[in-house]
């Protein structure tokens, strides 16, 4: 058996994230893992996990190699799972089949894991390896990875204004800002992110659906993102577009009583009981706690000015998505995030840029708080 | 004589297009030019204008090439003179050199010019191809094509702004929004302008010297770019920054009367009459028809809010240069353009972004107006 050089490793690990990757819209609240098998210098398995609840990348992976596993290599991108979960433990799998060695991208954090799966593995002979791409893997799992290591979702914030940072008119007109092609990957970010978060203010006034559209990428399991509601007083109707009952749904409220959560509960809705700020609303940390609990991963952030200012002046946002159109709507105009009561430089929001592209006649930008 | 195929052809253009780079920041208001003479394969002469009143490209490039420039091939990024200037027509030096070809890559629309230079060539018994790299050679001289063909200069606007489209507190604290690398840059745009405006607000409240920090392109001839104020009531004080005799100074103004005007003609500032527009200043297209007459090619306006607002709801920007900084400075803070009472979405300034990167931690982005 010839051992992969580390060239080769690196290109064998690359395609176990680019397989994981295949799971990025359907794996909620799993992990995304991929799983490639290298015996003499050819790849005899492939892997990757779609669902939870189903077989992990490992598995499938060895499955497809059958006796071409014994004394082979395999790469994958998180550690094998050493528990029984709903499938029995990865690491029994990979003994059972007699491989050789095995790469593993970064150690599973999950307390059920941590290091229990490597240890598993050599004390049975295996061979193996951590660390190999451990950057990419940590990217490609940072909603899992927040859950699991801070016990809140990772936390996008998107926003769309002109280039002189407005959303809509001072009359409140505001369609068309930016581009079909924008968006489109608005759509692809809800179905990554797999929960979408608004305010009842939004719901009340668009009555959003926030799902994904179908056919969006070809091959790739579509599940409709969850959906969570900041309602610090349960005033989305019952029959907002929401609630629409493809996905789990979220009301996050200070009150948790009276019909209103009766007849939300009756639709599925689950409803969560969140501490109060200082303004009586919603606390936006607690928000984020109550979520983690209940097994979400990654939350997009799709709301209004006032919402978005909360969050921005918040230590909680992992990530700014901003759609920028190439126009100017005036200084009469809505801003893009009610910030208020920002008196001295020294308050400013600091962001770090980093990612710009255009995406049709717009651009998209994202960029990180800078912690200073 | 070997005579150049179309893709040697495009590569000795492509070189008389970088040597006339080289005048990018010192031969206004002349165009810049580069020249390249092709011998049997070889380059025998290179050349490029540096400064108005000094030897033109072409000259410098057969001078260069001396005997061999009999029979050779001639590349030029545009149209040879055919007019006794400040120097002798370089067509002449084109047929007392005996060269075979001369290959054009734009006509000089200036009036002296505008294809009689092709003609006296032709006439001469020259072979002449005219249009090679136009797109390019069009770009390169956008300043000095806009004064002959428009009769007023090319216009940037460059704004700073914040992520949320702020320039400053609303106590007006603005220090450090942009990166060194973003100021840096600004330094190179007023040295490739040739020419900076602003207004008198500006001068009143900042003093701004608006020159070009020496040392900036090592290699680069350095010239101060002219200095322009929109005065329509001549506020700015004789001893602003500005007035510095080290370029072309132009104060515009409504009322070209009084002592004042007698101090600035004093000290070599051009003062000029502009008719006044509806609020009582300046006109600002007025403002560029007089620039234009008096051979400013292109002109990067640095101003405050106020003007912005005004030049953007004009339809004479040519050009939009935005600085991004990674921050958010709030909604109560001060916008980038003043540009109230648009009411509905169809008023908006509508653009197309052209060019983005990133300089330092900023973003720069430039966007052209779109006729709709």
């Amino acid at each position: 058996m010839a051992a992969a050089s580390p060239v080769e490793a690196a290109a064998y690990m690359a395609q176990a994230l680019r397989l994981a990757e295949r799971g990025s819209t359907s794996t909620h609240p799993n992990p995304r893992v991929g799983c490639v098998v290298v015996r003499d210098g050819e790849i005899v398995g492939r892997g990757w996990h779609e669902r939870a609840g189903e077989a992990h990348a490992e598995v499938i992976a060895l499955r497809q190699a059958g006796d071409r596993a014994r004394g082979a290599e395999v790469f994958v991108s998180l550690e094998p799972c050493a528990h029984h979960g709903r499938t029995p433990p990865c690491c029994e799998a990979l003994v059972a089949a007699g491989v050789a060695k095995v790469w593993v991208a970064m150690e599973d954090p999950y307390p059920a894991v941590a290091g229990q799966g490597m240890n598993r593995l050599r004390g049975a002979g295996i061979e193996v390896d951590c660390g190999l791409m451990e950057t990419e893997a940590e990217s490609l799992n940072r909603g899992f990875l927040s859950r699991v290591r801070r016990g809140r979702p990772w936390l996008s914030l998107k926003l769309a204004s002109s280039l002189d940072g407005r959303t809509a008119m001072a009359s409140g007109e505001s369609q068309w800002i930016t581009g079909e092609a924008a968006r489109t990957d608005v759509h692809r970010l809800r179905a990554s992110a797999g929960a979408v978060l608004t305010s009842s203010a939004t719901v009340l006034a668009d009555n959003p659906a926030l799902t994904v559209r179908k056919g969006l990428e070809p091959g790739a399991a579509l599940r409709q993102p969850d959906r969570i509601v900041l309602d610090t007083q349960l005033r989305s109707p019952a029959t907002a577009q929401v609630w629409h009952p493809d996905a789990r749904r979220f009301a996050l409220t200070v009150r948790p009583r009276g019909a209103m959560v009766d007849r939300l509960r009756a639709q599925g809705v689950e409803v969560h009981l969140v501490r109060a700020g200082p303004g009586g609303q919603v606390e936006l940390g607690d928000a984020l706690r109550v979520l983690g609990t209940a097994g979400v991963n990654s939350v997009l952030v799709e709301c209004g000015p006032i919402l978005a200012g909360a969050w921005l002046r918040s230590d909680l946002v992992d990530e700014l998505v901003l759609y920028l159109a190439p126009l100017m709507l005036g200084s009469d105009a809505r801003p893009m995030a009610q910030l208020p009561g920002l008196r001295q430089l020294s308050e400013r929001v600091q962001l770090t840029f980093t990612d710009v592209r255009q995406i049709g006649s717009d651009l998209r930008i994202i960029a990180e708080p800078r912690l200073e």
